[in-house]
Parts: C-alpha cells; structure tokens; sequence
C-alpha cells in the first residue's frame, strides 16, 4: 500500500502573498489545562502506577478511564460547564480523580478544608453555590451536617455512591473553551472575616505545575507522598505536577509520622511536601532514620528553623524552602539554592533558608513596596508590602469583585506580608502586617523575633505575638516549645536575642508550651495566642503561667 | 516607621454581584515570552556564570545588560517591531544575545545557517526582508557575499561594529503585546525546493523551553555545551531553556571532537545535544574517556545505533533519544525512557531507544494516520503518516500560505514522516515519504533496512536508498560505514539483514565507504547518495565501487 503524498512537496514561494503571522487553519493553539497531563501520562506511563491509596492500586490509563467516568457522571447528576462540585475528603484517590475529573466536565472543583466546621462548610457550599457534595464515607457525617448548615442546594454522594457512579456511567472528556477559564475556588481560611472564594484558571494550573515539577526536580520515576492536603491550594498544584510528570501518587489520609517513617520505606517515597509544624514532628519522631535513597521536601507556610534542617541534613534529607498563598496558586516563591552555598558556616546557611526567595520559573519577579507603591531599596532592611502579578495569580475572588479590587488596587496583588528585599535579590518575610508588633513607636517584625529565638539550640518552635503593654503600646511575647529533653529559662532566651538583635526588640517574657495552636494546615494559629494573652491579662499587665 | 495598610481587611461578600470570572484589572495574565527567563535569571543568577566562551565570560547580570543594549542598538538602526533582523554566526555568545536582544527590540530573529552557499542566504535575506545581518568577524566575507547576492537591503554589522553598539546604546526592554506573535524565523534547508520560513511564536518557544528544561533536568548547576548549531530551530530551544534554568551555556563554534572532550573535563559540562553523526565521530576519538560526571546526551535526527549507545553506556553517558522538525520547535517527540527497561537485554533496548517516541510534557498527543486522516492500528507495523498539533507548533510558513494550506491540509501538520504506532504508545519513524523504496509493489522503509544493518556488529553507521532496478522498479542499496578496525563483508551483511527482515527487504548491494555525505545539521545527504547511484548506474543496472 503506498501512503498518497499530502505534503506540500514544491510548492512555490509567491511573495505577494500576505505577511500576517496567524495561520489560516488553529494547529499551533491548544488551551492550556492541567487535565492534558493525565492526558499524556496516560498514553506514555498507561501501565504504571499513577495512584497508592493504601490497599489501592490505580495505574494511569485507570486514573484516566476513572476520571473521565466521574466527569460522565456529573453530567448525569444534572452538573452544567461552569457549574460548581465541591469535596470534602482527605488526601485520597477520590480527592485525587475529583482534580481531573470536574474539569473534564467542564466544572469547577471546590476542594474543601475538612477541618473545618459545619457551620463554616456550609457557608461555603452556599457561597459557592455547589449543586454537588462529594465526600468520603468518613466524613460524610461533616458533609451531611455541611448541608444542613446551608440552605440544601447541594447533593450529597458518598465514596460507595461515587464507586457506583465511576462504574456505570460513560467516559466525557470535556475540552476548555478558554484557558483562563475557571478551574476551581480555593475558600482561604478566613482569618480575617469570611472565606473568600480564589478563582483558579486552567492556564495558571497548568503553568504552576509545570514549574513545580521543574523546581522540586520530579521526572517518571518520583514517588510523591501527599503529606501537605490536595485541599490546600490543589495541592499546591501537585496534584497536577505529579501526573505531569508521570510520577507516583501516594495517598496518606493525615500527615501521622509514623505513617510517613513506615510509607518512605515501603513505597521508596522520593519527595514531599509539609509545613514545618509537619516536619517538626516528624524529625523528633522515633521513626526518623536515614532513608536508602534521596529525598526531596519543599516547606512553606514558616521558615524551617536551623535545628529542623540541621535534623534533617543529619538524616541526608534536603528541604526547600517556598512561599505563596492560596490567591498564588501556592508556592509563587522559591528559595532557590545555590551550590556555593553549600560552603558556608551552618548558621548562614540557615539565614539563607530562612529566606522566602525568588518568584518561581513561571512567576514575574517578586516585589517589596512602600506605601506608594515603589520598590523599597534592596538593602535587607527596609520593610514593604510584597506584591505579585503573573499567570500564577488567581482571577479575583468570586462574587466578591470589591474584595478583589482592594487586594489589587494597582495591578498587583498586595499580600498583607511585610518583608525586605535583600541585595540579591531574594525577599525575606518579616511579618503579616497584622503581626507587626508596635512598641515605644518602633516596628518589631514578630518573625524576626522568632527567627533570633529560634536559633538557640533548645528550641524546637516558637511563636512571638504582641501584648498590650500601658508604657510601650505593645511588647513581644514568645510561646516557645523545647527540643525532646532541651533545658533553656526566660532569661537565657531573652538574653540570647539580645546578642542577635536590638534590645527593645527582645521578648518581655517567654512562655513554655509542650504544643502550639495550629491551623488546619498546620500554620501556628497567632491570633489564638493572642486572644490566651488577652483572656488571661484581664486589666493586669502581666500574663500568668 | 508604619506601612499603611492596603489590603481588603473585612471587605464583606456581597451575594448579588457578578459571577463574571475576568478581574477588573489584569494581574494574573503576562504574555509567554522566552526572554522572561532572563528576566529571572539576571535576578536569581545576577552574578553566577551564563556564558562561557572561549576567552569571554559573562554573568545573567551581564548577559541581560547586553542583550538589552543590543535591542537598543537596534532601535537606533531603525528596526522597527516586528521587522527582521538576520544573524550568521557560529554557536558563541553574540549568536546567544541575538536570541534575547532581536526579541527585546520586538524584532524578528532570523538565525542563518552558516554553510549555505551566499546564493541561498541572499534568497532568504531577501524572503524574510531582513533589514539587519549581524555576522562573526570569521564569516564576514561569506555575509557581504550573501548581501550582494541579495536585493541588497540588509546592513552588514560585524562582531567588532557590534561591540561598539553595545557600548554605546541605550538598554531597551520592549514588552510582547502578543504571546502568539512572530518571535523568530527559521528557514528549513530546502531539499524540496526552495526554503521556506517557519514562522516560530514566543508562546510556543516559551512552553518548548519549559519541557526541554524539564526533560532534560537542567537545573542552576547544569552546564550545558553548545555542540548542535543554535541556528538549527533556535538550538532546539535550548537557546532559552538553559537560560530558564539558570543553568550556565559554553559555547564552541563547532563540534569538534576534540574540543568536545576537552571542554567536557574544563568546562564541568553535563549535558549537550547533537546529532548522532556527532556523536559517532566522539565515541572514535582517542581522547574519549569516562567523565567524572553524570552526562546526560540528546539525539535526534536518526536513531542512535545500538554500537553508539553501548559505547556510550560504556563511557557511563545516558543517551536520550528526539525527534521533531524545525516546524515543531525541534524536539516535539521524546523517547521518553522507562526504569524498567534497564532490565532488558541489550537488543531490546536499543529497539526500545531507537524509536522517537511519545509526544513531550508539553505538546499535544502524537499521531500516526493513514491517507484518510484516520488513526492507523497501534499494531507497530501498519505505516501512516507522523501528524502534529498543538502549542509547539509553528504559525505556519513566513509570507507562503499555500505552502502553510498543504502542509496543515485538515487541522493537523503533517510531517511527511512515515512511522508506526506501537502498542505501548511509541512512535517509531520508518522512513520520510520520499525515501520510502518500493520494490515490486511492496514498500520497504529505508530506515527499517538501516536499523537491521546498524545491528551488524561491525556497522557504525549506515544509509539505505533506491536504485532503479528494470525487474522491481526499485531496490535498496546500503551505503555503510565500519567501526575502526570492524570487518564484513557484502554477503555477510545482506545475510544479517535477511535474519531478521523479509528476504526482499534486504539490500541487493552494499557499499562501504569511510565517509558518508552529510548536511549542515548533520544528517546523512541520501540525495547525494542517490544522485551518486544514479550518476554510476548511467544506463546499467549495476553501480561501480
């Protein structure tokens, strides 16, 4: 059989013909859309394991033929393009298959926090005017009790009935009319009034998780274990990056550190992310050993602090450092290491770390304004507000354009992180602006305070927040949890800060605590410390222990 | 000091407002460009080592200064947006800032290859309009010979005219109104006609610089060597990609085998590509050697023969094989390289690595279709025609739509490229349209004859064409290359083929010679070695030796 020639074989050059660049016929345009990295791993890795969920295997044809399904049933529960389906799961194969299989569907994914409460869920059920609730059969007490907070809008199907589901309904592979489409609505944790909903689109998604694979150097052979929930930012678009790069899924349901110790051994897990809170318990585990191979964890949230690396340096573990929030997609910002720096004394080695760092392959380059809006000098000192614009940033927060115009009131997104811009280039967080501390008219940044305390030998974590204080306005407390047999006092602590930074900027008092107040996922819960100093004060100026 | 405050606070949600997903202002949108990784590695990098060129060396910092001076220069020699500017250079750091400079100008990038003939570079001078030729001092007699071949419109500025610019013209950084707009134009090589101008976007050479960093790891302490050509579609991307990654780029004009293994040992080098005639005359020089480095080679063009990658293996060098066209942004195929193939047998592997294999991270899905534009069985031997789409993808041909119209008959680009589809999702060139033989009505793919040939122990490298034959209209002939020292005869390497192909598939003749015929980019002239047959055949069927 001879193939016919549709090649254009000799054609002629005629150069009257016009010079516009766009072709006649759209071959060089696909949207962008995380959804075609399934695409392609399914084809390239079809046989290989795309998913361990405990007694689960699921290889990526079987991720996609799944995913696909899930999207089939949707449309048979009614779920219209553009319509929302929200989650409540933990890190599972459901939560998985539900980041592929929504926008198959032409939907958006409401991945929720299962930590919060009803009252709270179902806020945002309504809010996001969610017609479907899909959960785990161990929460589907949460998810039932979610609806009933909300005004019922929303169906409820559970891990059986999505079983059911997957297994007779059809294959849909929806594409994406407009890559800056929406893709799903991360509710930030809403510490400072309500949840507000972040708009993700296809094309941001899918250029973060690109630069995720890149920075934490996954490739087919990577086995990444979900320690950090997909309902955090998607994962910090891992959930994507992972099947981008035709690697492994490990499921775990909670970031328990005996089960991560027993699953790096017995699934040769080579990357993972978690907030320092995470490592921290795991470093001080009795589990924590060497592992037989490279490992690979990107942080963020906190600085690591010089014992944490130190500890995992010690266990041949490498920790990178990343910063961003939900409206960025979440890592925008990598502490991107230099071999040079390997050279230098640990102490400036931890300092390096301790940096947030430089916008990521794909993000514009970070920036620290005063309050005109123009760059703060780059001399590690001056404290601004760091701003963000890039594909990594969301659309706005839906429904909530006034929210929107007031966290991009120029064009870039302002974060409420006050930092300084180092010589070089890479930023440091000092504070929330809502965490500055004010005392005797002076700025005290709380994260610096805590970085000076940290660096004594003896502490594992620690927290600084301000108390009201009649002579000053306000002073610095540290809440300070010791190293598994470490012995330091009050005054050793105070004293040590005070060799590192400027007096007034030392703790008045240091308050030892076996466990701090954290967040769903996993940040220190500040205002909880300070509302403890505040109950406890009453008109008193000082705080009983 | 305070830093007001500008972030939203409790800004509420208000129910009743649009749930248009567009921000009011655009802050998570900035056009794809492949100068923005400069952008970020003259931050990241400023003072880390970005080229390193014989004498010179030059920082990101330095190397983002010149390039923004050479668009300045440009500026002042009226090259308006959009407008051409051609460059004839050996791979070196004035050929690497054309690749940033031309674009920040808004210009068009019309990188030339250097061993054209001054008649062929005039036509393209004159196709493309190019306003400017910037030109090595070495290939300055061979550009004014283009220019006076031409219509004469391009003005000649040599390397040391160059310096000078650069010293005195202003930094101009031009923003990209459009990702989709005309980045660059590559002429392809014209075997079938006169060269056409493939029309290449920032957009797709923005995302084909991500995949090659990412399929290639390049990482900030990568050091990559330029041995394929930079003007052979931009350097594959790598022109960009190696910069995205902050990763440093040593540039050697040639690929000298020598030059190559001694700057492997200076220069710390870990990756380069090139084609495998390249790589066949570095495996026979005296000086190859184990380095003390992983090193991590890419070929395309022709398979890697089974001899070239034991011996690379031998030298602890991991070979990974691609495929694309200059209308691809070079490596659009990537045989994408599976742990658990190690455990196979050295045959089996070198089949396994001698396909082109699946499409990359970020193109579309690969097609192999037959004359009705329908997907061909994934079987491994039904032959169809390699079809592309998608971001990596040209505009279409500069100033020549009807070439565009007939290369892009239904949607999809088609390569003119036979191949099949094996079951696992591989894609596996067996010969381009023209080379096909057709022998007594059946087709025999030249390369499938090549492959068998390349088998031979002794084979190093080798060529299969038709010569006319009175009986069976056309029969393959093997022009072969020996290993040094290797011994075979005619008949024992027809007798090799027969064993492992059909009896009519095997060449009736073979030809050893000690050099065999190659173009600009290194690939084997099978047109001259036709036209060698021919010219011997005169009117008998039997070629002299």
């Amino acid at each position: 059989m001879r193939i016919d020639d549709p090649t254009p074989g000799s054609a002629s050059l005629p150069r009257e013909a016009s010079a516009s660049p766009q072709p006649a016929v759209e071959f060089s345009f696909e949207p962008l859309t995380p959804t075609s990295f399934l695409t392609r791993s399914a084809i390239v890795h079809r046989d290989r394991l795309a998913v361990f969920d405990g007694g689960l295997r699921l290889t990526y044809s079987e991720l996609r033929e799944r995913a696909g399904r899930f999207a089939g049933a949707l449309e048979a529960l009614g779920v219209e393009p553009g319509g929302r389906v929200a989650v409540i799961a933990a890190n599972s194969h459901l939560m998985l298959e539900a980041h592929y299989g929504v926008p198959l569907a032409g939907a958006v994914l409401v991945a929720l926090n299962m930590r919060l409460s009803p009252g709270e869920l179902g806020y945002i059920l309504d809010h996001s005017g969610a017609t479907v609730l899909l959960c785990d059969n161990e929460l589907q007490s949460l998810a039932g009790d979610a609806i009933a907070a909300s005004s019922g809008a929303a169906r409820l199907v559970n891990a059986t009935q999505y079983a059911e589901l997957i297994e007779r309904s059809s294959f849909v592979w929806r594409g994406v009319p407009d890559e800056r489409g929406l893709l799903s609505i991360n509710y930030t944790s809403g510490t400072t009034g309500r949840p507000k909903g972040v708009m993700y689109h296809h094309r941001g998604a899918y250029l973060q998780s690109l630069a995720m694979a890149f920075h934490a150097r996954l490739h087919p052979e990577s086995v990444f274990l979900w320690t950090l929930p997909m309902f955090h930012c998607n994962g910090w678009c891992f959930t994507w990056a992972v099947t981008a790069a035709g690697a492994q899924h490990v499921c775990l349901p909670r970031p328990d550190p005996e089960a991560i110790w027993r699953l790096i051994d017995e699934a040769g897990v080579t990357h993972f992310n978690a907030a320092p809170t995470v490592l921290t318990d795991l470093a001080g585990h009795p589990a924590a050993h060497r592992p037989d191979r490279p490992i690979h964890i990107a942080t963020g949230g906190a600085p690591p602090s010089p014992a944490l690396m130190e500890r995992f340096a010690a266990l041949g573990i490498e920790i990178t450092h990343l910063y961003g929030l939900t409206e960025s997609f979440g890592p925008v910002v990598i502490c991107d290491w230099k071999a040079e720096w390997d050279e230098l004394p640990a102490e400036r080695r931890a300092q390096l770390k301790a940096r947030q760092g430089v916008g990521n392959v794909i993000a514009q380059p970070v920036r620290v304004v005063g309050p005109h809006g123009s760059d703060v000098p780059a001399d590690g000192e001056t404290l601004g507000e760091i701003v963000l614009r890039g594909n990594d940033l969301m659309l706005g927060y839906f429904q909530d354009p006034e929210a929107t115009a007031a966290a991009v009131p120029d064009g870039w997104f302002h974060t409420g992180d006050l930092g300084v811009m180092h010589p070089d280039g890479y930023v440091e967080l000092r504070d929330r602006l809502k965490d500055v501390i004010i005392s005797g008219g002076e700025n005290i940044a709380s994260v610096e305070v805590e970085q000076a305390v940290a660096s004594h030998p003896a502490v594992l974590e620690v927290a600084v927040v301000a108390r009201p204080d009649r002579r000053f306005g306000e002073r610095p407390v540290a809440f300070v949890r010791l190293v598994p047999g470490g012995e330091a006092s009050e005054a050793e602590i105070i004293e040590h800060v005070r060799t590192r930074l400027a007096r007034f900027k030392a703790p008045s008092e240091v308050v030892f605590r076996s466990e701090l107040p954290r967040t769903a996922t996993g940040k220190i819960q500040k205002f909880v410390l300070r509302t403890q100093l505040s109950q406890a004060l009453g008109g008193q100026d000082q705080i009983e222990r």
